[in-house]
C-alpha cells in the first residue's frame, strides 16, 4: 500500500467532520429570517473540497492539537472562504452564474440576500474563532489576528481581490501577478496552515516550517487553478471554463504558457514537501494534499 | 452651568480621540491597492456622529476602563457601523446615492470597490478587537463573541437587515417592526454599551444596568430616526428625506403616528436614564447621550 492510499481515508474523515460541524454551527434553514440562512447553507454545502479546513486540521494534528479545537477552526475557515466566493461571484465583481456546478448565491437568492449571506458567514466565522473550545484565550486572540490580517487589506485576501479587479483593465506584469496570487488566495491558505500550528501552540521552529509549506502550497494551488481554467471543461470545473481569459485577467498560463506553468507548480510542490522533511511519515497527509493540488492538472 | 453644558466637551473630546484613532488604524489612502483604502476612508470620514464609539467609551469610563482600551474599541465599533451602511446603501439593497451629505461609497468608487471596502472594514474591526491593548485575552475573546453575536444572524444586525428587506414587500405588524428595530440597529447599540462595560470587566450588576440602558437607548434611537425621516428635510438629514415611506417600509410613525411615536421615544429615554440612577452624577455623559437622541425630533 502506498502512503497515498493510507492517508486518503484520514483526509476524507476530516472532511466529514468539518461538514458535520458546519451543519451544527450554521443557523437552521427554517430559522427566521429564513432567506439568509438558506443562502448561507446553499453556498456552504455546494460541494467544496474543504481544502482550507483540511490544511488547518492536518497541520494542527501534526503538531499535537486536538480535533475539538481543529474541527470548529476548520469550519470557521471554510465559512470565510465561502463568504469570499459569494462576494466574488456578484454581478459587480466576477458576475458568475455557476459555482461548484450550482447556481451562485445571488442567482439562487438574489443579490441583496447574497451580499448579506456573505457578511453573515464572515461574522459567524469570527464568532466561532472567539469560542474555540479547549483553547486558551491568549491563543484565541492570536489566531483571530492571524486570520483577520490574512483576509483583510493591505496584505490579505481583500487587497488581492481589489488588485485583481484593477489588473483586469491593464497589461499585468509578473510582479503584479505574484502579488495578486499571494494576497488573493495565498494569504488565506497560508493562514489555514498557520492557524492549525497556532492552535497546537507550536514552537516558532515548527511554525516557520509550516508557514513555508503553506506559502508554497498556496502559490501552487493558484497556478493549478489557472491551468484548470485553461484546460478544463465547464462540466469538470463546475464554473465557466476559460472565464479568466476573455477579461484578460492575470494568469500564469497567460504569462508563461501551459508547460512552464506546470513545471513551476511541480517545483513549488516539491519545495512544500521538502519543508516537511523533519516530520517524516507523520507529515504524510500534508504531502498528500500538496500532491493532490497538481495531480488535477497533469 | 447645567450638567449638559459640563458634559458636552467630554463627549466632543471622545469623538476627537476616535477620529484620530480611526485615522491611525485605517490603511493610508496612498497605500496599494489605493481604491479600496480611499473608499474605506471616504465612508469613515463622511461626518458620522460617532454615537456608537461614544456609547462604548462613556460606558467604559463610568465603570473604570482606560481610554487606551476604549478608544480603539470605539474605533472598531465605528468601522462595523460604517461597513453596515456601505452595504445597506448598495443598489441591490436600499440603493441610496447620498449618506451624511456625501455620495455613498458605491456612487463614489463603484459597486465592486464598495462591497470590498465594507468587507475590509468589518475584517479590520475584528483585527482591532483582537489586539486591544491593556486588555486580558480572556476579556478580548468575550468582547469579540459579544460583538459578533450582535451584528450577525439570527439575532443581530444582519438578521434585522434581512427582515427589513422582506418586510418591505408586505404589511408589517408591530411585532415584526420591533423585532426588526431590535436586531437592525438596537443590537449593535446595545453591544457598544456592553462592550464598554466588558472592557472594564464590570461585575454582572453593572453589566445588567448598562444593558438595560443600551436597550432603551437603542429603540429610542430608531424611533427618533424614523421620525426624522418623516419630519426632516434632505439637507438636514444628508440623505433623501421620506425615503422609507415610498417603499412602505416598517416605521413607528407609520404605525403609531408622529405624536405617539414621540411620546414612546421620550418614555424610553426616561427609562434609560432611570437605569443609571445608582451612578449619580458620574453617569451624566450617558444621560446626555440619551437626551440628545430625542432632542433632534422635538
Amino acid at each position: 500500500m502506498t502512503p497515498t492510499a493510507r492517508v486518503r481515508p484520514a483526509i476524507d474523515e476530516a472532511r466529514g467532520l468539518v461538514d458535520l460541524e458546519l451543519d451544527r454551527l450554521l443557523p437552521a434553514a427554517d430559522l427566521y429570517p429564513q432567506s439568509v440562512h438558506r443562502a448561507m447553507r446553499h453556498s456552504i454545502f455546494a460541494g467544496g473540497k474543504r481544502l482550507r479546513p483540511i490544511l488547518a486540521i492536518e497541520s494542527g494534528r501534526l503538531l499535537g492539537a486536538q480535533d475539538a479545537v481543529l474541527v470548529p477552526l476548520g469550519a470557521a475557515l471554510e465559512m470565510i472562504h465561502t463568504y469570499s466566493l459569494i462576494h466574488d461571484d456578484l454581478p459587480a465583481l466576477d458576475n458568475d452564474d455557476l459555482r461548484r456546478g450550482q447556481p451562485t448565491c445571488h442567482r439562487a437568492f438574489g443579490e441583496a440576500t447574497a451580499i448579506l449571506a456573505g457578511d453573515a458567514l464572515l461574522t459567524l466565522a469570527f464568532k466561532v474563532l472567539a469560542q474555540l473550545p479547549a483553547l486558551s484565550a491568549d491563543a484565541g486572540v492570536t489566531l483571530i489576528r492571524e486570520v483577520a490580517t490574512a483576509i483583510g487589506t493591505p496584505d490579505g485576501m481583500i487587497a488581492g481581490q481589489v488588485a485583481d479587479l484593477e489588473a483586469s483593465h491593464e497589461s499585468t506584469t509578473l510582479a503584479t501577478l505574484e502579488l495578486i496570487h499571494r494576497a488573493k488566495t495565498g494569504a488565506l491558505l497560508r493562514a489555514c496552515v498557520r492557524a492549525g500550528a497556532l492552535a497546537a501552540r507550536a514552537p516558532l521552529e515548527d511554525l516557520d516550517r509550516l508557514t513555508l509549506y503553506g506559502e508554497k502550497v498556496g502559490l501552487a494551488f493558484q497556478i493549478a487553478d489557472d491551468l484548470l481554467d485553461v484546460l478544463g471543461s465547464t462540466a469538470e470545473l463546475g464554473k465557466k471554463a476559460g472565464k479568466d481569459r476573455p477579461q484578460s485577467k492575470a494568469t500564469y498560463p497567460a504569462l508563461y504558457g501551459i508547460e512552464e506553468s506546470r513545471r513551476i507548480a511541480r517545483k513549488l510542490v516539491d519545495e512544500a514537501r521538502a519543508a516537511l522533511e523533519a516530520y517524516g511519515v507523520r507529515a504524510a497527509p500534508l504531502r498528500e494534499i500538496a500532491d493532490f493540488l497538481i495531480e488535477r492538472t497533469s
